[in-house]
Parts: structure tokens; C-alpha cells; sequence
């Protein structure tokens, strides 16, 4: 009982900040997009492809990484030229507003894409608005295609998914008409497809179809 | 600070009851494994395959399964003769020794090997002891080499370690050199290499080798 009562008041707390957080992005002409997924569903390389795909268009973009521990995905991106910083949640399990209202000021970002790439976890973020205009999950072809029916509350709470590792789908055998039926039973939110591994070479069209539909949002 | 002291409670509420499965399981005979991992990771595949390996042998086995939603995994098994209850945590993001209390209770198993299937996430089950006697992560090799960096308290707190989807290792770029730099880094633990996938034919041996070292324990 006293669990749900805190948990009540922490989600509440949340909302305050978030709502404080969104004005702030929205006065820094700030597109904040929160991408969330299981561990290894290829957020991290996600994100690389996007922001040099917006940095080729003229737009900024910069990153806010969440982990556990270490700061392997931030370094790797300040080292690209990406405006990155790390956030180590030392043991929790999702991002809240208020520790992304620290990542964001340390950033000194305005007038650009700001991605948050959230702890990898197929749940608990789902609970955690963080002041964004847009989410985003990924999920990957090796994790499966009876994800959506699986974890309702984050495929039902994101407006678009990213659906990645697609060069993989017949070693794994994939099947993409149960996947749109658990999609269709939870969200109408559109699937972008992705194959961005080492061995794939070429343009890849879904990252580019994925940026134009966040710069239609940028540019709401 | 009310969150932090409410976590103390639950987590000392959820040891004594753990206790007491403990000491259940002992009666009973049955030496309880707790198999965790990311979504998707192949943990419904690989305890299909450790039950078959177990049947062949002669030892019963069944499994509770742990799920935000659905029963897909536990229908399953029940279809193959494996003994499985299912419970739906409704969106809560790990089990409890008191859920499984009463999914063992539903079982009624003696005698043998029971698997808990716990809830996709690489977090935040591993602040909940179960009453178990033998903890497994199950880490995918499309997961990434970098895993046990970024998710130290799992791939710290268990007791062996299965890499799934070896079959994947070149299509995907694994470098197993760093997946072991990670690993000695946290934990002893032996690791498993297995490829159960649909396009993978004939036995594997990472499952006999898992087998007998389950049969150890349970012999203990």
C-alpha cells in the first residue's frame, strides 16, 4: 500500500518537472525526442546515424546518455562532434525529469534536435515522462516478433517505432505479419525499418524516412 | 528519502519471504533457477531446449513464467508436457518471492528442476532474491560485446552466464574478446555459448555442457 502511495507522489513529482522541462525546450526552440528500448536494440547506433542524417541536412543535434554505469556511448559521440552528456543512473533502472533537467543545462544546447537515449529497458522508462515532444522505441528483429504483445505499456506509449537489425530477419526468422499484428493491436503509431549493422553496406532509407518524420516535428 | 526507505522495506520483506521458499524447495526437493535477461534474449528457447535435454535424462522439469501480459510462453510449454504456470506482473518490471510463492504453489512439483522465466529486463530483477538456488543471465550476442560493462549488477550478481544467438556472432560483429574483458571484470561466473536458432540444425553442445552443470547443483 505505502508503495503505490509513493509511487503516486514520485510519478506527480515527475510530471511537475517534466512539464517545466518542456517549456524550457520550447522557449530554446528544442526538440526533445526520448528513445527508449531493450538493451542492444541498437539505440546507440540509431542515434549516430540520425544526427550525422540531420547534420548533412544543417540541422544540430546533441545527445543525453543514460546508463547504468560508464560513459562509453557519450565519449563515443563528443568524439564524433556530437554535443553528448552522460548520465549514470548508478543502478536505476529508468531516466525521470529531474535528472534530465541536469543533463540538459550541462549540454548548453539551443535550437536543434536533442535526443535522449534512455536506460535500456523494455518497461520502467515507459512510467517516466521526461518533458519530450516525441517518442520513440526501438526494437530490434533478434529480440523477436512477439515483443509488442509482450510489453503493452511502452509499444502502446511511444508515437513511432523503430523497428532495427531488419538485415537479420530471415537468419532469424523473423516474422513481420505477427509483429504488425501485435503493432496494430496496441498502437497505430508508424514502424520505421532499419539495417545499420557492421557487415550492411549502403544508404539506409528508413533512417532517412526517420529523419524527415522528426523534422516534420521540428519544424511544428 | 521516503522512496529510499519504502525500497528498504519491500527488499527486506521480499528476503524473509525468499527465506521461506528457501526452505520449501528444499523439502520439496527441487532445485529452483531464476533465468534472466533482456527481452529477447532466448530464454523461453533455452529452457525448452535444458527441459528436453532433462527429459532425455530422466529429470522432471517445469517452469513459472513471468510476463507483463500474455500467457504465449507458458500455453507453449504446457503444450510440450512441461509442467508451467504463468503469472502476469500487469506492467510491474520483475518477480517477487511472493508471486512465486504462489505460482510454485500452483504448480504442485516435487522432485526436480523448476525454472523461474523472469520478466524481460536486465535490471531491475536483480534486486529481488526468489528463494533461488542457481541464478542465470541470459545475454544474446546481438545484445552487444559491452554488456556486462553497462549492466553490472546483473551480470555481477549471478552465477552463470548463457550467450545466446552464437550462430550471430560474425553476421553481427561480436567480439567475444571484449564480451570476456567485461565479464572478468565483474564476475567468475562460467559462460555458456549456445545457437538454438530456427536456421541452426543439430545438437548443441553449450546446452549438454549447461545441463550437466544445473545437474550438479541439483545433485548437491
Amino acid at each position: 500500500m505505502s508503495e503505490i502511495i509513493v509511487m503516486k507522489e514520485l510519478l506527480g513529482e515527475n510530471k511537475r518537472i517534466a512539464e517545466e522541462n518542456r517549456e524550457i525546450y520550447r522557449k530554446d526552440h528544442v526538440l526533445m525526442v526520448n528513445i527508449m528500448g531493450a538493451p542492444g536494440a541498437g539505440k546507440t547506433t540509431l542515434l549516430k546515424a540520425v544526427c550525422a542524417e540531420l547534420k548533412e541536412r544543417g540541422i544540430a543535434s546533441s545527445v543525453i546518455e543514460g546508463d547504468l554505469y560508464s560513459s562509453i556511448d557519450a565519449d563515443d559521440f563528443n568524439a564524433k562532434g556530437v554535443k553528448a552528456s552522460q548520465i549514470n543512473t548508478c543502478g536505476e533502472c529508468h531516466l525521470d525529469a529531474a535528472v534530465i533537467k541536469s543533463g540538459y543545462d550541462s549540454l548548453d544546447f539551443k535550437n536543434g534536435i536533442c535526443f535522449i537515449e534512455n536506460v535500456g529497458n523494455l518497461i520502467c522508462p515507459a512510467e517516466f515522462d521526461l518533458g519530450e515532444e516525441l517518442r520513440i522505441v526501438c526494437a530490434s528483429v533478434p529480440e523477436g516478433d512477439d515483443k509488442p504483445f509482450k510489453y503493452v505499456p511502452m509499444f502502446s506509449y511511444v508515437d513511432a517505432v523503430v523497428l532495427t537489425k531488419c538485415d537479420l530477419k530471415e537468419a532469424v526468422g523473423f516474422d513481420s505479419a505477427n509483429f504488425k499484428r501485435g503493432m496494430d493491436a496496441v498502437n497505430d503509431a508508424p514502424v520505421f525499418e532499419t539495417a545499420l549493422g557492421k557487415n550492411v553496406s549502403g544508404t539506409d532509407s528508413g533512417i532517412k524516412a526517420l529523419t524527415c518524420y522528426i523534422l516534420e516535428r521540428y519544424a511544428k
